[in-house]
């Protein structure tokens, strides 16, 4: 045992955790003690620093609710919540790649039959989705679960104007038959601010960052015997493709969006969901 | 400009800050993502553990007020608030050794006497401080502000106990003379825990750590052309000396207390204080 002093620092907090801590509780400690130290010794953090910290933390917490979660918004501006998707989404080649899940996400909603609208408030440019849910080596996956969502025109999910727009607005699920074929009408989506009100969208603002995410449509695909997939589309051609305020953008997700016809109103996005066989 | 990936994923969110950003704010969030992000990789984080992580840093936000602050309790326990005293409070040998400030200093404390007491409530075991403030070549410093304060025997501080304790019990500011000399009457003071019913204190239960700072009195020592000194005296064979739950402890803070005679009741403690000229 010694006391604590600059250079030991790490092992001194460390050596102090009980022998029967929890395995796996015990190396995560010791990691983020190790990067924490790492931290301020790198940048000499000063006292001032600290004191600053300690009350952004503080804010983001009190910032919280049970609307608004200023805590997730700080880990996906960091790109630490697309980290964490990544490190845990591991696919090989040729798979859909994972992105964000998001907060919008409502479970249970409706199960519609294919070609469906799923946008109740008639605003927005209509856009045919359609696609097939296949496995690696091409082969159509029957019974599997699409489920999908998306803002409105005016940039804004269902759940966040309660009372403006129609329930369920702009979701939907939908079950494969046989031949793995989804397809339903929803919006071309639209890129909106995530919300920059608080804390978050301030540092965000130190940073000369924008708040903006890319036109996006969101899946969660799930079919059994295979890997949940959680993803997104992205609108080609987006102004804020390449800074996406959380870093949720992938190469492989961006879409193809274009006329159905020549002089047609009516978009079309074709894209197939590549499944992985769950081994776990 | 890149999509983010896992392994190119420092270099894309740090990329994304303005060219105008604040050299030292962007110092300083450059390392932080660095840090982060290698803490998730090392450990694999998982996606509970993340979840986990954001419930656990937004109980600890909403359990800040006015009279609580967690997070500042977090750093403590992490070692974080003792590395960034360590960091910005590097002295030459033979300078006297900060350590952390505490939540328990109250400025404006009364100036009293060389030798008044500072115990108001009549608990505990007397113990006489006393010694000199010089500089590094021993000579005394005139005019120096002794400014100290300890819990009462029950292990709690005025502040923590208003309407309880009388106000500025074992608290006071002394100013020295030409010899340098201080003295004052309190009491030996004893070991307490830090407030331990939120989910700091779960954390530690979970670590296998108790939550008790070992018996200590706190000093800040000022004078005009010197460095102001914040640190605590240890009551030398205090049970939580090699434990103290915020790492506080140095070896050379620790004090001797012994009976002023054979029989008496009344404790003394020693104590030199060595100021550095402030140079900044």
């Amino acid at each position: 045992m010694s006391y604590f002093t600059e250079t030991t620092s790490v092992e001194t907090v460390n050596e102090r955790m009980s022998a029967e801590t929890n395995p796996r509780l015990a190396e995560i400690m010791s990691s983020l003690v190790k990067h924490l130290h790492g931290f301020a010794k790198e940048v000499n953090l000063t006292q001032d620093e600290w004191d600053f910290a300690i009350g952004f933390l503080t804010k983001t917490g009190q910032m919280c609710s049970g609307e608004r979660q200023e805590f997730i918004l700080l880990s996906d501006v960091l790109g630490f919540s697309m980290l964490v998707d990544a490190i845990n989404n591991r696919r090989p080649d040729g798979a859909t790649e994972n992105t964000v899940f998001g907060p919008f996400h409502v479970a249970d909603a409706p199960i519609r039959q294919m070609g469906d609208t799923i946008s109740l408030d008639g605003k927005g440019e209509s856009c045919l989705f359609e696609g097939r849910v296949v496995d690696l080596d091409g082969n159509p996956i029957e019974g599997a679960t699409v489920d999908v969502w998306s803002d409105n025109a005016d940039g804004y999910y269902d759940v966040q104007q309660p009372g403006i727009q129609p329930k369920w607005n702009n979701r939907g699920r939908f079950i494969t038959g046989a031949d793995g074929q989804y397809s339903f009408v929803g919006i071309k989506p639209v890129s909106y601010p995530i919300p920059d009100d608080g804390p978050v969208g301030k540092m965000l603002g130190q940073l000369g960052r924008h708040p903006y995410r890319p036109a996006h449509m969101h899946y969660l695909v799930t079919a059994p015997g295979y890997e949940k997939l959680v993803t997104h589309t992205f609108v080609g051609g987006d102004e804020y493709l390449e800074s996406d305020a959380v870093f949720g953008v992938k190469d492989t997700l961006i879409a193809p969006y274009e006329k159905v016809d020549n002089g047609s109103t009516l978009w079309r996005s074709p894209f197939d969901f590549v499944l992985v066989p769950d081994v776990k």
